[in-house]
């Protein structure tokens, strides 16, 4: 209370204010929005506090479909991987023989890469060397020979951190409200959050909903112009398969966008922590590097691409150990020393993470013993995650009022939701974007927690949700099933309304 | 070479250029400097990658006292801790006799408190709920009954990163260039860098070596008062134990600088990552957030405070683990949630750090089976610290022409040393800080690596270097005694040429 603040702040006879208040905390701060994280994630929080302690809803449990978090949807860690980083953790377990040798091995590989063989040294800002190795060599085989450089490749404390650090240098504070970055619409939030904070200029391009979200190349030059007007486009993102939307890109589709770096004079951002997250028969996922070495030196010498990688996606899932790399090719060597520079205040990326990533890029081999638990254990999820993409798809096209386009690769799910005119009133009445306020009587009604589509961007008009395809097959089902009937009463709700 | 870009880059006749480089690099970056991983330390790197391949030298190692990473100098890590995190990563180990139960203990109620009982989840942002509360437990102790509210604790990756999120939300970007940071000079180079990133105003208060390092309250009002005049200092940072110097701050200049920060409304920020490393006995860590209690409630209620604490330091010394926490207090509940917010945006802090601090926090208690050892390892690591202070002060005084104030706390000894003017004259004609040319010929002629008094900072015409107290106490001699060697010659070289 008032009175409160100035008894407690008051000292001869003198008040003391706050230094930081709403007033003068830094308004780029401000401007920051995080959706997959906000009010909507707060709201179901919440509730949840309210159900333990003994409060009553037309539902049990609140299920979380907002975040990419597979472990917390009951995933299992990969065997191996967690073998592994224990071996690295705590070292007398080199002599169980209940470790296989084949972790044992890698375990003793990265700790000879540590000071102190320890696993809580100071990594090198970069990273371990041998870990830096064996990404590069796990590269050119995922790009079938395309070469890659050891000295290229960067850990980060997750991909969020490797994309931050990338911007930070394209950005310059004086005149960043002149420095325009591209990002995909819809959009994986991070990307709008960084570009608040660092105060530079949102340049949106408009994936095409009607062609399974495909990035289009007319839209992308449509946009840049419009840009060049008011800022200087330095930078163009993409994510690749798509967050939220799911799309996986075409090869002839990704070289488009990679001469149109090349003629603008664009430095690449390719978010590909999806990589390994393709789920239908006719989609492959093309790296934008090897894409850029088959269009040949001219494009291979030239374009400034720094790739992301991560331990939190894929079939690992270990988003907690915050791991990842970035891959950057092309960077002018002195901007290149300037990264270590900025990197180096931040000492280094989580040895743990670290040890994780190597074990993905270097998983166990067919001669080896734990080969076998490995792929059964890998094929379960991404299989898993295949049918689950299949099944949300079906279901959802199955309501009226609801348009999802196939779920090609990544985790999600981003349906079209036509919200009934009266609603939409409604909505705005209370201040508040429509699907939020669809998402937030979901979210009451059925205990199901999505974030709505204006968190990530959507054409004006059109209202989205994005929804994870992590829980469980008989979950997601229930999930589903109840997406469908609360759509349905709304849509009757609204439309008895008119 | 050129020739070579010009063809890469060339298509259609067209010359592509690079879109990031030192032009067109966001400024701030380039401002920024980081001693502690800087010149000194590539050059090392450089001359320890020569000896493998055969080079020689006129020493065998190279001997790296520029970073306080204790298990990189061979300091073992507590058995305790690793027991608890790989019981985490690993939990197939809760059936292995080999595991302690109080560790097992630790490490399901950690486990619970995880997502999917993960360490692969994402925790909430501002971290794991039983270990904020766990956090929040052992700052009442330590403070002997100050209250601490576990929703004002926020796990970090490292302290580093709760530093920059707090310098964050008080630098605005826009008018950065008017909000001014007090911090002590010498300081830890963390604080010149963030401030360079953030294009904030670096506002200098010198330590007094003449004092042991003391802060004197007079030279805090006149920094302020300078100050003043072209900006609006908003935050002042004590780092205390300090980091380079050494000092253990008393209760009555915290109480002092704490008065200051109340009459002058300023942000505190404390750094407090060494609050373990405490060696003189005549010294004792206060924290400030327990001084500004003991002022009474005008004070305790009002003054906004950060201090930050880390899993780096103390006697753990896991830096690879990238954990820390920092406690804030009398933050505007509505800035509070911006903060949330900013956090978010990274999603958490690695979960193995966040596990390795509570250990830290939550240590066995004097019935458990751990306690013994776990005190016995703790014991050894803080005796040995505590005499490698005592030896490298009472070494180092000894030399003609150094002076090392007593190391009362943290890591480092940070000694003044005389530079003959004839050394200074050719350093600064080499375009060299002096003590910058003096630690390269150190490294040239020993292979010692330690960082120099300028990249801290310190009084105009007085030089230093900070070496870390982590070396063995057989290699520290070695160290020692090589310093001696090389400064007596050097100041015999330079001063026969007079």
């Amino acid at each position: 209370s008032l009175s409160a603040k100035v008894s407690a702040g008051r000292l001869n006879g003198k008040m003391r204010e706050k230094t930081l208040t709403m007033d003068t905390l830094n308004p780029q701060v401000k401007a920051v929005e995080y959706a997959v994280r906000g009010p909507i994630v707060i709201k179901a929080g919440e509730i949840e506090k309210y159900l333990e302690e003994g409060g009553t809803k037309p539902f049990s449990e609140v299920i979380k479909a907002n975040i990419g978090d597979a472990h917390a949807m009951g995933q299992q860690p990969i065997t191996f991987l967690r073998q592994v980083v224990a071996l690295c953790t705590f070292p007398e377990l080199m002599d169980s023989p209940s470790f296989p040798e084949d972790a044992k091995w890698r375990a003793r590989r990265i700790l000879q890469g540590c000071g102190g063989h320890s696993l809580g040294s100071y990594s090198a800002s970069p990273g371990v060397e041998c870990i830096r190795k064996d990404i590069a060599a796990y590269i050119e085989q995922r790009d079938e020979g395309v070469p890659s450089d050891w000295e290229n490749i960067y850990l980060t404390t997750g991909a969020s951190d490797g994309i931050m650090t990338i911007l930070r240098l394209l950005v310059s504070g004086k005149d960043s409200s002149r420095t325009g970055v591209m990002i995909p619409i819809p959009q994986y939030p991070l990307y709008s959050a960084a570009i608040s904070e660092m105060d530079a200029v949102q340049v949106n391009y408009y994936l095409d909903e009607d062609n399974c979200w495909a990035l289009d190349i007319n839209e992308l030059y449509r946009a840049y112009q419009a840009a060049k007007l008011h800022c200087q486009p330095k930078v163009i993102c993409i994510i690749n398969p798509g967050n939220p939307t799911g799309q996986v890109q075409s090869k002839k589709c990704i070289e488009e966008v990679l001469h149109f770096a090349y003629e603008e004079n664009l430095f690449v951002m390719s978010d590909e922590v999806y990589q390994d997250n393709v789920y239908t028969p006719d989609c492959q996922f093309h790296s934008f590097k090897k894409v850029l070495y088959e269009m040949g030196p001219e494009y291979f010498n030239s374009v400034e691409l720094a790739s992301f990688h991560s331990t939190s996606k894929g079939y690992t899932g270990e988003c907690g150990f915050r791991g990842g790399y970035m891959e950057v090719i092309n960077m002018d060597p002195e901007v290149k020393a300037q990264l270590v520079k900025l990197l180096s205040v931040r000492l280094c990326p989580p040895l743990a993470g670290q040890a994780a990533m190597d074990v993905i890029v270097n998983p166990p081999q067919p001669d080896e013993h734990s080969y076998k638990q490995f792929h059964q254990e890998k094929s379960s999820v991404l299989g898993a995650l295949a049918d689950k993409a299949k099944l949300t798809e079906q279901i959802l096209n199955a309501v009226p009022g609801i348009k999802c386009n196939p779920v090609q690769g990544a985790m999600y799910a981003f349906p079209r939701i036509f919200i009934p005119p009266k609603a939409v009133e409604e909505a705005k009445a209370l201040g508040m974007q429509p699907d939020m306020f669809y998402c937030l009587r979901l979210l009451e009604e059925t205990g199901i927690c999505v974030v709505p589509g204006s968190g990530f961007g959507q054409k004006d008009g059109t209202y989205h949700f994005r929804m994870t395809i992590l829980p469980s097959i008989e979950k997601l089902k229930v999930l589903l099933g109840k997406v469908r009937d609360f759509h349905i009463s709304f849509l009757k709700e609204y439309s008895a309304l008119e």
